[in-house]
């Protein structure tokens, strides 16, 4: 395989720095300084018009007059001169440039001209960009550091490990960089993409996946340009057996809440982008530094078979605050068996021989004797899947960690070390040193881990065929679909649905009651009428005709004082009664495609949020696996006595729906069915109403 | 006021350590060389058989051969000497000595005998006691470390300032310690107080009380030793104006879920003291870290007024990552005012004129001046309550944070200063020292200072008389109540209820209903059986004889095939409807009283956990600022179209119970009302079904 523009950035033979000065002020100048002071060993060709030599090396006035080939070259020049030195550099055949400079697309549509033209010298050239707007790149194995940042030496020079980092920030690369140095984090290679007028994050990201120095892929997003293009390169990571971990920024972003769907104000933005990212086994973090920390664990320690922790610590107080913070998550402790727990008999009194163990509660002499036996001893149980240290000032904090890291080490097993104090870090630092291992600031991050751990775990969908689905006749071509249209439209897809007739008036209503056999309900139908029930416009539990005849006149009173004076009529409906109400909803996504939604109906949806989403379609075994992941799944699963709900066939439905979705794409903007009344268990799972919005086809 | 125990401790004229030695191996070589190290002017006494002089003072043999008082003694000897030197220190007239040692009361009874023989000698002699089993104390302004630990004198010193600390754990305390280094955090004094043989927590809390060098008092706390005057401590500092954080061990520990009382499991050991925290308006910490910072920021930073915050950083990235953690919290982001943003107009283009504010994107050159005019905007905005500023590695660090500070303490608001990485605390701290002020180690922990904030602004109950409520003649003394038994005593509190009947057969139970008048429940009663709906012990709605027949024989079958044979009848209860089921039950606990619990029924109270607990009594005014400090508050609110519940009924209820239990104090061991099902605004709320514990009255 020839050597790409991103090749070249990362591994060049030759790096011109334009605006190489000895002023660390300025960011040539800085830029310069850290190629030189990162240790980089190619040729480094300083272009400034006004000296002849910087640090000992000659200096060009401009990169025309520079001899031999030069693969990259940095530019960190005022804006304005940005696009004259890209033009000179594509005519002297330099394979790419990193242009920090901003001031471009970020600025306003002036600046996405001039970002434009850019990118078409460059093109015309084949000469790859990465920025503008960014602060370059390290590659800290090579000693390379193409950036007027002055973190990535600061530090000591740079940390050669296996993160492979690309963000879109470039201050926040540093953050992370400088996070990583407080526990030892090393890094294949940081590139930060800025505007991404050439280089965008996924050819960093596709890089990183064929390179063998990178063992885990961190990323930091805040909007994707090709979200397809990133969504393939997660399954390629996944079938390259790299772990993803993300930040995703805007989380909070609500977007634009449409009321007129629970589907499209429950999935939103970010929850395509986390279903997105379960499909692929990708694991999100909300903040960067703890992303660098997981990854560092991943990458240097073995992998937890499970989750069951063993709390060490050199203090009870920090001990048993520890077990309460975990306690509080969904991860269980280990219970030692009870051969280790005779083997820690000679050691420490009976409440300290089992887990969280305070090992300053050792009844023989304390000291390093003593912790290896434990370590030994904890590390090699079996019901131990993971050992989580919560480090206090304490004496002999080096070989007590060391004790714990090796016994990790031998059993195949992650210590997760953590303190809180610079002070404790700085004494354990040496040992981790030794032993190429990480550490963690807190029990937070720790538990952080664990997540990460079963987050690259978890069940993921799997590949589904799409099974076609047909719009069947009669329905609209696009727009709002009516509560009737809506339901046809699921039987169609395969959803058991209420039987249900539309009345346009009282007599009609009392026929079509007679018809589907009572009890019924009345729900009345308004092109504008969302939340039907909030206004009066359902009726349940109607027995007989005079029943229904007293509902529709109630239903009539009731819009018309609620302000609606469009209502077309009733649909009368077969009462569906159930032991759980749901709502399953589905959503075309511009970024990621169809989603699929499962969640609690009724007031619960509101509420407690509490939802699942993932792209369609799913399988029905994954759609229980989401049904499971909700979290008031105890309500379905027998409860406090309840009745066990017909899980299975919520997620034959949800299925149903997914494949609707996929099926239709883009022409389904969005579904609810709404709800969905589960039976007890074997009794199945009814569409008592839904609401759907078509669009053309394209 | 003569000196105590504890004033000779804090501050002592002399200091004896009883097993100095010049072997830092050793508690009694390091607990001297603090005491030095320290710079402790005082006099020190090493006392040692088998030296003349250490660092060049003299050493006596011992206690005895000493000249001069002593004030305090530190005993690092091995255990089984400890007796025969505290009794050399009683003989010598010592007022107070600290027991480094261990393997008292914590290793079982013979230790707990040989401790309980230490506490007879001192008491005798009119000597204090701190500890055994603890790491002593320091109090950095008189340059004392009476302690072991390096951790005191490492960090270059010890840090003087106005936290003021108590630990039950030693270990955890030079945790907090070394912590509080990294953010510049320091201590009017730390107190460990190990296994309180004779000076307790209480003690040190309330000496803290009264010292003006203490602004802030913290506590770590795993068990109390005598609750009720703790409770009187946390009275007397919060009406001192002293703050109070408390970090409590224990959270998780479930205790003894009983089944029988929904009250019992939901209020248990911990419930109980964080209605005794919210009581006295102190603020709980799951962190001990935590709690020393936000320490250090009521210490040293304005008070907030409120907590709209305003998002400031250098990155971009940074700063929309702290929005997103932040807009998941319960708190809001400032808007600023349209001056302020025509005022920022000059530095930044559109977007960035508004918050979160990134320092990087200003449009002119990025400089100190730029930060200073965003810093005194931002500050004396009157939306903005509390600056957060999210700092990353950037050009002009100092200058950045300095203008922040110095705009906001001008300006009289808090300015929390977070970094995550420890290269950008460096950059900052000389700063932050020339203005005294603290820095947070990321926006978690400014997460937890904005809910500090909030925490000591809550209302907090206020004193309420108890309102007698006599138990009705005819109950039993002692035991469980029936249900018709436990509205007879609701209803003597003031508690409405609905109207039952006990009935023995079914023919009764058609008398009963006629008597009430239908629709009417049948509810099984028997002693064992617990959720009665459970076990198809309860018919809703029977309109006629017919059904309340058929209901008998329904319940009957139910209750036999589910094995219950003590059937002793039903009650025949007026059917309540309405808009929201709630619970509302009352808890004696040993350590604080009467306790009141409010929350949801049904299946949310199990399922979502969602409930206030306070101590009783309480006024229906506070009853309702629990309830709206319900998780699901706003399903009674009004969400999503439903009526609005009566919860000024609720809050009646609930302070009626609460006075029955104030009342009844140790004779109420458990009472549920469960359900209370509240009518529509206006239309009050009644308790459907009860259940209570009496115990015999001492």
């Amino acid at each position: 395989m020839s050597k790409d523009g991103l090749d070249y950035l990362l591994d060049p033979a030759s790096v011109a720095v334009v605006g190489a000065s000895e002023d660390l002020g300025k960011f040539g100048g800085r830029a310069f300084h850290n190629l030189i002071d990162g240790g980089y060993e190619g040729r480094i060709v300083p272009i400034n018009r006004a000296r002849d030599s910087l640090r000992g090396i000659e200096v060009f006035p401009t990169i025309a007059d520079a001899p031999g080939d030069i693969d990259v070259a940095v530019l960190a020049v005022p804006s304005q001169f940005v696009d004259g030195v890209v033009g000179e550099c594509a005519a002297a055949g330099v394979k790419a440039c990193v242009l920090i400079s901003s001031n471009f697309a970020e600025a306003g549509p002036e600046g996405l001209g001039r970002q434009n033209a850019l990118v078409e010298t460059a093109r015309a050239a084949g000469m790859r960009l990465l920025g503008p707007n960014c602060l370059g790149l390290a590659v800290p194995s090579r000693g390379l550091a193409l950036s007027p940042t002055v973190v990535f030496t600061l530090g000591g020079g740079l940390t050669t490990g296996n993160i492979a980092l690309v963000s879109q920030s470039g201050a926040l690369m540093t953050q992370m960089y400088a996070a990583a140095l407080d526990t030892g984090a090393g890094f294949s290679a940081c590139v930060s993409v800025g505007n991404q007028a050439d280089l965008e994050l996924v050819d960093v990201f596709e890089h990183y996946i064929d390179d063998p120095e990178s063992r885990v892929i961190t990323c930091y997003v805040e909007g994707l340009k090709t979200p397809a293009r990133f969504a393939r390169a997660l399954a390629r990571a996944r079938e390259a057996g790299k772990p993803v971990l993300i930040t995703k920024a805007g989380r909070s972003a609500s977007g634009a809440r449409a009321v007129t769907s629970h589907t499209a104000s429950i999935a939103g933005e970010f929850a395509a982008f986390k279903a997105a990212a379960a499909h692929y086994g990708a694991v999100l973090f909300d903040e960067a530094e703890d992303m660098i920390r997981a990854a560092d664990v991943i990458s240097r320690c073995a992998p937890a078979r499970g989750t069951r922790y063993a709390v060490i610590s050199g203090s009870g107080g920090a001990a048993v605050l520890a077990t309460d913070k975990l306690a509080a998550t969904e991860f269980g402790s280990a219970v030692l068996t009870d051969e280790s727990v005779a083997m820690l008999a000679d050691s420490y009194a009976e409440p300290h021989r089992r887990l969280p163990i305070d090992l300053g509660a050792s009844q023989k002499s304390y000291g390093p004797d003593r912790s290896a036996l434990a370590a030994g001893v904890v590390a090699n149980d079996p019901n131990v899947d993971c050992i989580i240290m919560a480090m206090t000032p304490q004496p002999f904090i080096g070989e007590t960690v060391e004790a714990f890291v090796s016994a990790g080490k031998a059993a195949g097993k992650p210590v997760l070390v953590s303190a809180q104090a610079g002070l404790v870090r700085t004494e354990m630092a040496p040992a981790l040193a030794r032993h190429d291992y990480p550490s963690l600031p807190g029990i937070e991050a720790a538990i952080r881990c664990l997540r990460t751990f079963r987050g690259l775990a978890a069940t993921v969908p799997g590949a589904a065929a799409v099974e076609t689905v047909t719009i069947p006749d009669g329905l609209p071509v696009a727009g709002a679909l009516s509560e009737i249209e809506a339901k046809t439209l699921l039987r169609a897809a395969g959803v058991v649905t209420t039987g249900d007739i539309f009345a346009a008036s009282r007599d009609d209503a009392i026929g079509a009651a007679n018809k589907l056999g009572y009890p019924v309900v009345l729900k009345a139908q308004s092109p504008t009428l969302v939340h039907k029930s909030d206004s009066g416009g359902v009726k349940v539990g109607l027995a007989d005709d005079n029943a229904v005849g007293a509902a529709w006149d109630d239903i009539t009173a009731s819009l018309a004082s609620n302000g609606f004076d469009d209502m077309a009529g009733c649909v009368v409906a077969e009462m569906a009664t159930g032991v759980a109400e749901m709502i399953v909803g589905a959503r075309y996504d511009p970024a990621f495609g169809p989603l699929i939604v499962i969640g609690f109906g009724g007031v619960l949806v509101e509420v407690v949020e509490d939802v699942q989403v993932a792209l369609a379609p799913i399988a029905p075994d994954y759609a229980l696996t989401m049904i499971k992941r909700l979290k008031l799944w105890s309500l379905l699963d027998g409860a406090r006595g309840r009745p066990l709900a017909d899980v299975a066939a919520v997620a034959e439905a949800a299925s149903r729906v997914s494949h609707l979705a996929a099926s239709l794409g883009e022409r389904l903007t969005v579904l609810d069915v709404n709800p969905l009344i589960v039976g007890a268990a074997g009794d199945g799972a009814k569409a008592v109403d839904g609401r759907a919005t078509l669009a053309e086809g394209k």
